[in-house]
């Protein structure tokens, strides 16, 4: 039974919180956040008790930690949780530094402690399904890999201004997808990007509209298409092309019901965004977290899986900026 | 070179004009209609000359007919065309009268002539693939047939009361299909009908929404389902049940698009009717009936096919009245 | 909070305790099970505890009863737990006897207890809202309805011999789907059917496929296909005709995961069974009886419907016996 | 009735002569051919002469070519064409080189000859109905375009060396829908491509593997993916998301049948490759041209949308070349 203190009692936090309560091999130790009542209510609700960040990762009845709160507390509380001994299940991004992501993933590795990254997606029945089959050998290796993503609607702009832009809050997921999915490093990175979405984005420095490529050092290629807006829902698609044939992962919808008339057949919109479409891989990641911890084993994704999809997106945001593609072949050999 | 005289230049006549003057090895050597104009049109339109049925029944130049008039036709020219040594594609049915029918069947057999019945979805590519794969033993043997067949909409109150009614008229062809299928006669049948359609419809004595059900004396089974009316196109679908599995044939639509907003993904209706679904299956059916004469075998669907679908739809019609399943198991052991 | 009874700790059991735990307006209470180490472990797993049905049904502390027992007893346990003034929500069928279903119904009836029938296929997200559309005018009048459903596999035939019969266990659900989406009550049952799968099926005086047509007053109709076999999964469909066209719901499969190659597309056969199909319809089953019964409204399906779902299997059993049509009108007029 | 020359009898103007033959307002009058026997085969087949380049050009009966040769004589062929005051339709690409290609586009319009190339997949039943539901606003502007576009099988190597390189020779095709989807000129051309199917395509100086991105002066971006390879068949689709949602249209298959048994569901590869997919496409492109000519209207697309898709694949093939993207806005400018 691996006991957690949950750091951060907001929406994404409150899902974690009953995810792991409701864990067979997990519970909820304590649960921390700067608006006690906040920390109240989830703690509460999971017969957990409240604490402060200092509490919780000094108490000895607190195995893991797992991390919800503002991103750029991530680093800080990594490099706490680790001084502490305690596993660390970090959401998404590690900080929107390099530099500081960087230190956190080391201080965590230095102090032996588990670091596992919230790249949820990996954990999607649909996306892990495609991936083993890919790693069964079902097409041959992977030779273009196209990752679509679009948000259902932009978020509030006060969020677009602190979050590091599009390349390091939202594509950050599909680079880390690609990455996965291409089974190689990518060592060239070019990107597009406009704000057709709303002009505020652009304002705020920011594009909603972006295109980038990958490409590996053995010449497989990745195409990722983002937006902030999508019609019909929250749009999560991957498709994997390889010698022998293609594997692709459609979106989810919430029923399969089809209606046909003069006007044609209509089928519903996909499931809204990521709390529908996400909600069973965020179980699932939980429980592999749980699973690699009890067992001694490093859970995934990796402290350096993180470390490598942020770098990803700060060439994405350097070859927008620059309109130059950025070559990333002697950081991957520095490594 | 297999040179046609079509007898009936009307809708369907027209359309089998084209494929005979289309195709490598036939020609559209005479046309006859009661309505002149119509049959010089036909005849200018592919280089053919019109000719009176008798005189196109007696030139030496035709090898075979096409018989495409109207329905209370069918059996004296089969008779005629019999008597004068042409292979035969008849239109079906080739009677509503099972006893007039099968004469008309008779003197083509005794005539020694190829005599083949316009059961066009056997020949339609998706069916006809369907039908590979089962005899393929791609589902072992078939335990369920399912079929679904609709109209756009019903068609002019002149033609229900002389169409001989929604069994023989249009439900004929799926009793065909079920017979192909399940590769057993049937020896019972049992319908339900109403007129939900149009009260005309029933004030004329028919039904326009009716299911049957089949049985074969194996014991397998059928379920056919139609509807005068269909507001998303011609609906014509098969699933076959088997030991090992299904086997399904959805329904063709005029384009790929699929448009995606927020009130959902919407593809187009279906197809609209026979002459847009079955266009490239009338030409497959041509193409075998000119394929077996040359051979000199017997071309199919044959006139017992058509007795027996023909034989099928009466016992519809007969349980519908009686409110009975009927037996065909004597009339079967009889033939 | 409802307090539940769970009588009946085997799998259904389980599942049903899992649920009213997870509930947010429920708690399991107590559980009774002929074998005390199920009980045992199921009261363990979520801080219930054992009890004997006697002790259960006299606690103030339970409201409700859940039962899930082997269907003998569900006829006395409705009646006990009527007389103990606690709300039922039984799973299905009633009984296999008709006269003593009727009797439990109006025992609970005469109660003023609320009492619910486990049709839990009411609840599956894409039935439902296929039924939400139908019901805001979205095809217009129904006019054929048609269900397909097949199990992966054929239980026990142990469980064969003491089930009622493939319409009393199983069509029964589908028997119930269809008095719901058409909209009126069927007068007329016809029913064929075969041991295709297992002639120990027959054996044992029973059919492993069979096909029900229905036919209300006003003429709507309704196909039924089942078989206790489907090499691809748990195969349960729906498609309802209606004047202004069609809605239908699909099978469910674990991914959205397609692959392509030379040998054509392939997605995942669809979900194995009903554990894994309507594991969110027992949730959402549970949540429609708790807030019914919250509420102080009568919680459904009722018994009522359980009844007419019974009477309806009857009727296709006689009709498969007798190879006759059965007309439920008078049966209809006197409930 | 549009006089036809055609010029080139191989494979695809075989087609374009049998499209020629059955059009209604069309006829072949002469075909020219290096290969006597093959102009004189195909000339046969449809009741034409066979009449050298120069003859077929003089012939007053003849008011239009069709030229379906080898790519290096097309530049010529349209200028002497032009000269003769014929109406040309003429296969992609007008030339590999730009300059060679300008000068035949300058000297049909200088002649005041229509001019149309055949860039035949804007003539795609599926491709025309997304573009015209585009154009009708039904997704609002668009956002992101995205081709996927592949060959089943990679040409022989003979061919390779004398394409032109994959941008010319195949992902032309793919400039042009994107440019005709995207609604303005792209201004930033980006690719990447690999040689992984083959490594003589390699050593031959070419890719087998490529994607490309584009940005118009708007900011609207299009991303496009081609392989020589897809297990499949052959892959051809296209997305266009705007700010009202999604338009996209898949691949055909030549049939609708799907099997289910417990290995999943199966359907048909897609169609094999443009013969297959395309001959729709072939018919409906010609038949615009014969009733542009036949109105006096300018023919589409023109003899500027080659020039135009022919600058993005250099621009394609400068990039793969530089590892840069670029940059098309001066050159636009200055058509």
């Amino acid at each position: 039974m691996l006991a957690f203190a949950l750091l951060g009692a907001g929406r994404i936090g409150r899902l974690h919180a009953a995810n792991i309560a409701a864990h067979p091999n997990a519970r909820l130790a304590a649960v921390a956040d700067a608006v006690p009542a906040a920390a109240e209510e989830v703690a509460a609700r999971h017969g957990a008790r409240t604490a402060s960040v200092e509490d919780a990762l000094a108490s000895a009845e607190v195995d893991a930690v797992l991390i919800a709160t503002s991103t750029d507390t991530h680093a800080p509380l990594i490099e706490a949780a680790a001084a502490a001994g305690k596993a660390i299940l970090c959401e998404k991004p590690i900080d929107l530094d390099i530099a500081r992501a960087t230190a956190a993933v080391r201080a965590a590795r230095a102090a032996g402690v588990a670091l596992a990254v919230g790249f949820n997606r990996r954990f999607d029945a649909s996306f892990a399904s495609l991936k083993a089959r890919l790693d069964a050998g079902a097409i041959g290796a992977p030779e273009i890999v196209a990752i679509a993503s679009r948000d259902p609607a932009p978020p509030p702009l006060s969020y677009v201004e602190v979050s590091g832009g599009l390349f390091r809050d939202m594509m950050i997921h599909d680079l880390d997808m690609a990455r996965w999915l291409l089974g190689e490093e990518p060592v060239e990175v070019h990107a597009m990007g406009s704000a057709l979405v709303d002009p505020a984005i652009a304002a705020a420095g920011d594009v909603d509209t972006a295109v980038v490529t990958l490409r590996t050092a053995s010449g497989r290629l990745a195409q990722i298409s983002n937006s902030r807006r999508a019609a019909y829902g929250y749009d999560q698609r991957i498709e994997v092309h390889g010698s022998g044939g293609m594997l692709r992962a459609e979106n989810l919808r919430p029923t399969t019901v089809e209606l046909a008339t003069a006007d044609g057949f209509v089928r519903d919109p996909v499931l809204h965004f990521f709390l529908e479409r996400y909600g069973p891989a965020y179980r699932a990641e939980l429980d592999a977290f749980v699973t690699a911890v009890a067992a001694g084993s490093p859970p995934a994704p990796t402290g350096e899986d993180g470390l490598a999809a942020l770098r990803l997106a700060d060439a994405a945001q350097a070859s927008l900026a620059s309109r130059a593609p950025v070559s990333l072949a002697d950081r991957t050999d520095g490594r």
